[in-house]
């Protein structure tokens, strides 16, 4: 599959309803898979729409979404029932169809790029999270013992197909969690998709669906400079998640949500350390505030978590390069993020700073 | 690893003895890699020379190598182990440096590919069989309950280096099973190697030596047409194996031995289907049998296997498209393999007419 080996710009679709199985097989590169073989969270099970799609497919596999799948040592079970499934099909006419959210879409891709040295897939995710990040730039992944993402691999879906009635049914915390990561998206990229989200006056699911393709634009402008993360390319698109992941860690917030609060601590320190002038600031914090969808949805609030508790998360959590060090993402002004080195210590003492966590 | 991933051409070193660490590190792609993971063949600690060279090593995993090895159940023991010698290495400074045979290059090359998404890597095979044939062209696989490289991926080595003192120890079998290898490379390559190989003397280790580069040149020409196996163009590398792989399985052959015998089928059959001359037959037939090393190694002889076990056992056997035909390969001449679809029945009909089974 040299084409997707080297090419990290899955097609992208957009769709109001679930597409038609032929519009999938006419994809390029996609016309010898005549073997579709549809991995789908069960969760799905309860729109009506999509299980009148799914009686289309006679090669097909459901799942449980979550933590849980991606662990290594469901693998084997997971590999000889699809093998049973899939039977004497040559491998070059196989396609995964892959509906669901990130951990499904980790999963089923990693199987994807494994199984007979490689399996054709396309995804259609079903969360905003998803939909916005994880699909795209190739990335699978699955948990080794407690280690989140110790082994996967590099190998894009021939096509992201986003279909907005596949997000219908999610909860009000994925909503806001899909927000979340569309803010650090127009923050990232700035420009008109930054100013004209703050012009949005819709619901949130409304505007992300308006905003999704500038999200999606977004990410791959970072990842085709890196699309193998050897650069240090991909690093920005970490913005966020460094504060984020302790808080979605230690709070249980979801994703997007921890990254919205994580942003606004990477805020605060990129003034503190004049990387951003007063005026942008105090501008970027003015407008975040009269969004009402982020006034409503994302604005930060108390925590629980104590200095230590935050320090010792940070050394454990696998971004860092050395033990004592790692590059944290800062923001000149939208559109110009900065990546810097910087100590658990310096972290912790900002943090301090800024009243998250107590001395 | 752009590099690896779109260049199926290790580069090749060759070398009397274990090389020096500075030497591997020279290799073009390899100066960020600081920290050197030894993954080698237990078997290895009887020769002095390894048991010295290994010494420089700080990260070491040795393992046993064969099937079990390649055992999808026991990937999770193997990836803990692994992480906890690596700890916090980024994965683009650590460099797998793999000693062994076919099983442990398929298995290291395998978590290579998967671990952190991918480490490079080198290898140093051990045994004739894979110096010639599975170190090269990428492939790596792992089995699954009881299918033989169910799961893999497409990881070629950063280098391939062949050092002589590594085959001192090999048993006759092995000898001859890397025998039985070269004279498939030369048949399938044809012109000067072929040739020449015929008038070789010496004895089957340093006639191996010697025509080494060449047999390994023979792959990557074909490997090079087609390296992710879409095309076919590999399948002539199965060439004496469709008929081999059943009397490796039934008889207990050695691998290269079973192929040499799978050869001989493959050129009675190409002759009578007329696609080699009779003159042509006669000569290949004439100098196979004055060349001394075949004769005394690899002639075939009596097999206790019956028509109806070859045609169960060809049923079974992964190289199969259908559940009644498969891929044959003949020989016009030496360098010109031609590819057939044949019928399980037939490859039964031409084993009974050449007296391998009874009817």
């Amino acid at each position: 599959m040299p084409n997707f080996r080297n090419q990290f710009n899955s097609a992208i679709a957009y769709s109001n309803s679930y597409p038609k199985l032929s519009l999938i097989r006419d994809q390029k590169d996609l016309k010898e898979c005549h073997h579709l073989f549809l991995v789908y969270d069960r969760a799905l099970l309860k729109q009506g729409n999509f299980v009148q799609w799914k009686e289309q497919f006679t090669l097909e596999y459901g799942v449980d979404g979550g933590e849980d799948l991606k662990n290594l040592a469901n693998l084997q079970d997971h590999i000889e029932s699809i093998a049973d499934i899939i039977g004497d099909f040559p491998a070059s006419e196989v396609l995964f169809v892959v509906v669901g959210g990130g951990s499904i879409g980790d999963f089923a891709g990693f199987i994807a790029s494994i199984f007979k040295r490689g399996i054709k897939w396309v995804q259609i995710p079903t969360t905003w999270l998803s939909a916005m990040d994880s699909s795209h730039g190739g990335k699978t992944a699955l948990n080794v013992g407690g280690v989140k993402n110790q082994i996967g691999s590099y190998h894009p879906s021939a096509a992201v197909i986003l279909v907005r009635e596949a997000f219908s049914g999610l909860s009000d915390l994925q909503l806001k969690s899909g927000f979340g990561e569309l803010v650090k998206m127009a923050l990232l990229t700035g420009g008109f998709f930054y100013r004209n989200m703050l012009e949005c006056e819709d619901g949130m699911e409304s505007c992300m669906w308006q905003f999704l393709s500038r999200a999606i634009a977004g990410k791959y402008k970072v990842v085709k400079k890196d699309p193998y993360e050897e650069k240090g390319e991909r690093r920005v698109l970490n913005f966020g998640h460094t504060f984020g992941h302790a808080l979605e860690a230690h709070e249980g917030l979801p994703h997007g949500v921890a990254i919205a609060w994580g942003i606004r601590f990477a805020l605060n320190w990129s003034r503190k350390r004049n990387y951003m002038t007063k005026s942008k600031y105090t501008q970027i914090c003015e407008e975040l505030d009269t969004l009402t969808l982020y006034k409503k949805n994302l604005m930060a609030s108390h925590i629980r978590m104590s200095a230590d508790e935050l320090r010792e998360y940070l050394l454990k959590d696998k971004k860092r390069t050395k033990r004592q060090s790692l590059n944290f993402v800062f923001l000149i002004s939208p559109g110009k993020p900065v990546v810097k080195s910087v100590t658990i210590q310096q972290i912790v003492t900002e943090a301090i700073r800024q009243g998250w966590v107590d001395q």
